[in-house]
């Protein structure tokens, strides 16, 4: 990374990261004081160091105390009372000179802002389970097809001439106007395919919309209260929930309660009746026969949550959605929340910031376990302090830079004809920045839960995006796997699966394993493995230790564990070659031994020796 | 300012500023629909603009139009529907290589966070005094004493062995523990001097508190319901409010919400009986007889606006205190609120972002053009979005870059012994840096109400602070009457005040005028009088053209109309030369005068011919 050539050198090498190596306790009880550290060379020119705090909303400042020595570097030391949920914290270092500040994003001459302090969050323990998860997200239509005769019909539905019928596995579907193409994919299928899933080795599931709707993604749900028939319905959860438990699996399921179907009773009460309480959890004009839909799509009419009794049926009722789904017999483990940047958000009428901490609430109280993550394709940062979202779906802060690293930037919008787009892809120096900006944003603790993902329902499958290159697709698994918060597996990525006309990601699973892609599967495999044996991935600081052109390199850190992660963009190698990075706090001499080339890295102090990188990612364990 | 060298030059000529020049109208009401303009040179390689909105949180692009050709611009257009009560937005620039974004930070390849989004506010018009607006703030009991009779007699408290006693105009009183040293001043000495303060130019006032207390200061407020008799009572109020208004002058005054005086009955009997209604509006533990108080000192006891009494009384009743002062007959016309940055938060209890949102609604519904500012020494960032304050005492934003320019940093905490210092002050591009950002993290609309200062009752004046440098305390005031914002005038320090031994900076304004810098006088009232008689100073855009080493540039613009800037900090004067700055967009050919110096400085196109820069600053005037 390039220096700010205004600051000394050392300061990059002073050092602080929220993991358990520089707090005593990472995850404190409200009342609790802990320690905090941080460590600096030996030799750099530091008059004093002090914490900064700011309890409510005033400056505290405490001096850091020189605790030890060892190998070269100092430890400093304060105590730091956790009074609030929400403890920001940053570091002022003294030299003669300048003061600086370090704070999560880097270091600044600058009074820096709020937003990139350190934040511990108190009473929020991890979500024991996710720390070791791997999560695998299926689209239920399309993996497999456990029970034909729950297959929808050829029905007409109550409205707008749409018409279901389902259709040859993987067979496309005409493009006709009204048509909903099923495939008959069902949550018996998944239970089938369970084995499968173990011998992946991923321990989570995330369904798409599983509640009775009219539509094959059932975002157009018609029913919060019952698996659709044709999924097999309330009795097949039951059954793949127990099997999925028994086998030490969690699942998280898909809710929509920004909007919900056209179809659904409540909106065709509330059109029909303006006097029904019905009518209040609509935005509807009913002398115009107009209302409020998500994003202008007439079939998902959005919901009010000015409506108490709406409240009240979607999460502050003891038997609200968010609270039921989550009890015995199904016992869901966690919730995908739909459009969660939109939530309870209509124009005049802004409340997501005070109904989503309700939902929170209600699904922590039910399951203080539960895993509570929404879709946000934007900065989230905001419902990321603790008192909202537990995670996103990380478009923003983990997919976005990682592919605009590898391909061209383009972006759109829906309902916008045009395309944003560059030849170039961006800079390396731009990318990791993106990264740590991102990360420092948010409580390390809630950075380590984000669901990071590199094909989703919602976007091109990680190998199309990728011009079908193989090498680019594991590189980028490899820093999914590596970098800070939960990994999604998209079905069918694992086998080489790429877009396909007419269903685009949402294919259906071919289970021929003629057609599978052993190579990559074994490298999937591996992969998820080697994240499940390896806490400092779960847990280990993230410290990007080089960046320039087509290559960067980051390590996690955890205790005397080091894995290092090195990438190449270029489709040329990179030679041989010597890195000094003091910075890195290697031990002092060590031997690395790549994952998947078995080549060896070798540090001797602050220098790191790396052998020809061909293109793709490697990951470097310490040999014992 | 250094550009990224990772972005073409042409990029810091693209501009957008959120004044009337480039929204059609920037104080719009809620629902509707503006034109938003940029420009660009013709020369510039872009493909496309594009203006990103995020309605209800998801993002929402627009192609901007190619609308007029102009000088060598070309203005691109859109139309922007204001939907929401605050609504941001930002530009995509597309070039061949790369798409940027423009926010009210500046350009970023990445994708900028939401905090810098340039942001318009819905129904929110402009405090129409207040652009005006030059204030003159006062410590009663120090600026002048209107009628001796009135003043405190040695007086035992009724508690803590504390007692008043008044001294004689200026003279040190003794420093003894529970002495409570006055010196008479009260708000008939403020009435007659009201023809000092208009020959000054100043033509509205902030008061420190005037409430009935024990202290000098007045912030252990014991009756929010009535003036301090010391200070001439109820109707001493009554008759300057008349005597001010009468003249076209404003005043607000200080309100302390945060806590009260241990004096103050509620607390005394919240104390004695723990059964009672204001047990609740404190934070008490009757057993171990423990309260919770500002920052530790016990005579200050925090409130607690949990009680809903409490909230009734201070600013949800009809006779609440924020309410009761606004109206007849004292009708002052907003407050100052102390320790804004500390209300309604007590560790795990966090109200003050739903507090202070219903302040601001019981403040603006008793008096729309009520200015409702708050003591934040701090990043105010999060209060200042519209919901809460109009502005706040502008330290971090303001005060500090500027100070931390022209003296070495240095820090401390209210209870922290140490101290951060060094002995450099800040760089030149760290100071714009963190005006820019401050200035971007707020909407421009309240970025023009805060409130700037470069002394208060609670810093040093300005002059001593500067170490006597009357050079470079007028450099500060010219900054500080340019700069986007409400510049507030210290009492005394048109005089020439330093801080005085035992009083600080609340000395006795010395009205004997033999002692005034009668030059430093004059230059405040040239100051004064240009801040009022030019608009672009009260709305004009803020642009940062130059700044390193010791020299910094910028101008306000505002149609035709561009004012600079120039500041050296250096004692020793820049020679003459010239700046070729693209991005100013200067009329072709103009002549500007320096209003203090009648030197002249000249622009050919892009170019700025500047003379010899003596230390301090220097305000250009467009010649006509």
């Amino acid at each position: 990374m390039p220096h700010n050539t205004l600051s000394p050198i050392w300061l990059s090498y002073v050092l602080h990261f929220p993991t358990r190596d520089y707090l005593s306790n990472p995850y404190p009880a409200l009342g609790e004081t802990i320690s905090i550290r941080l460590r600096a060379p030996v030799s750099a020119s530091i008059e004093q160091v002090v914490l900064r705090t700011f309890p409510n909303g005033e400056q505290q400042l405490t001096t850091m105390q020189p605790e030890s020595e060892e190998a070269g570097w100092i430890w400093w030391s304060a105590k730091l009372a956790v009074l609030e949920h929400r403890v920001p914290y940053r570091f002022a270092i003294q030299t003669k000179e300048a003061v600086w500040w370090l704070n999560a994003a880097g270091v600044s001459q600058k009074l820096p802002f709020d937003l990139f302090d350190f934040k511990l969050l108190a009473d929020t323990p991890p979500i024991s389970w996710l720390q070791n998860a791997v999560f695998y997200q299926i689209f239920p239509d399309r993996f497999a097809n456990g029970d034909p005769s729950n297959d929808p019909q050829q029905e007409a539905l109550p409205y707008q001439n749409w018409h279901r019928q389902t259709f040859s596995w993987g067979q496309p579907a005409p493009h006709e106007p009204g048509l909903l193409p099923f495939y008959g994919g069902d949550l018996l299928g998944i239970q089938q395919h369970i084995d499968y899933l173990e011998h992946l080795g991923v321990n989570a599931l995330y369904l798409n919309p599983i509640f009775t709707a009219f539509t094959n993604h059932r975002y157009d749900v018609c029913d919060y209260f019952h698996v659709d028939p044709v999924l097999g319905g309330d009795e097949a959860l039951v059954d793949l929930a127990q099997a999925l438990h028994a086998q030490g699996m969690h699942y998280i399921l898909d809710i929509v309660p920004n909007h919900c179907g056209i179809g659904h009773p409540w909106f065709q009460k509330a059109r029909q009746d303006p006097t029904s309480p019905e009518a209040q959890y609509f935005f509807i004009n009913h002398e115009e026969d107009l209302y409020e839909s998500w994003l202008g799509f007439g079939s998902l009419p959005k919901l009010n949550y000015r409506s108490s009794e709406l409240c009240k049926l979607m999460f502050a009722g003891e038997h609200s959605a968010f609270r039921y789904w989550l009890r015995p017999p199904f016992e869901a483990d966690g919730w995908r929340v739909d459009a969660g940047n939109m939530l309870a958000r209509q124009n005049d009428q802004q409340l997501g910031h005070t109904i989503i901490p309700q939902i929170r609430q209600a699904v922590k109280q039910t399951k203080p376990e539960a895993y509570l993550m929404a879709e946000n394709f934007f900065e989230a940062s905001a419902q990321l302090q603790g008192d909202q979202w537990d995670g996103v779906m990380n478009y923003f802060g983990f997919y976005n830079p990682l592919f605009f690293w590898l391909k061209p930037f383009s972006q759109t919008a829906v309902g916008w004809k045009g395309k944003l787009a560059a030849e170039q892809p961006w800079l390396t120096e731009v990318v990791l920045k993106a990264w740590q900006e991102t990360l420092a944003a948010i409580p390390w603790a809630l950075a380590l839960q984000q669901f990071n993902l590199i094909s989703s329902h919602d976007i091109s499958r990680a190998l199309t995006a990728l011009g079908g290159d193989k090498q680019l697709l594991c590189l980028a698994a490899v820093i999914q796997f590596t970098f800070p918060g939960v990994p999604c597996l998209y079905y069918g990525d694992e086998i080489g699966l790429e877009d396909a006309e007419i269903f685009g990601s949402r294919n259906c699973f071919p289970w021929d394993e003629s057609s599978w892609d052993q190579d990559l599967l074994n490298f999937y495999k591996r992969l998820i493995a080697l994240r499940k044996r390896h806490p400092v991935l779960a847990e280990g600081a993230f410290q990007v230790l080089y960046g320039a052109e087509d290559m960067l390199l980051y390590q996690r850190v955890l205790g005397d564990e080091h894995v290092l992660v090195s990438a190449n963009r270029a489709s040329q190698p990179l030679p041989p070659g010597e890195l000094l990075l003091p910075e890195a706090a290697f031990p002092a001499s060590a031997t690395f031994e790549g994952l998947f080339s078995s080549a060896e890295a070798s540090t001797q102090g602050s220098r790191l020796w790396l052998p020809e990188l061909p293109t793709g990612a490697e990951i470097w364990l310490q040999k014992s």
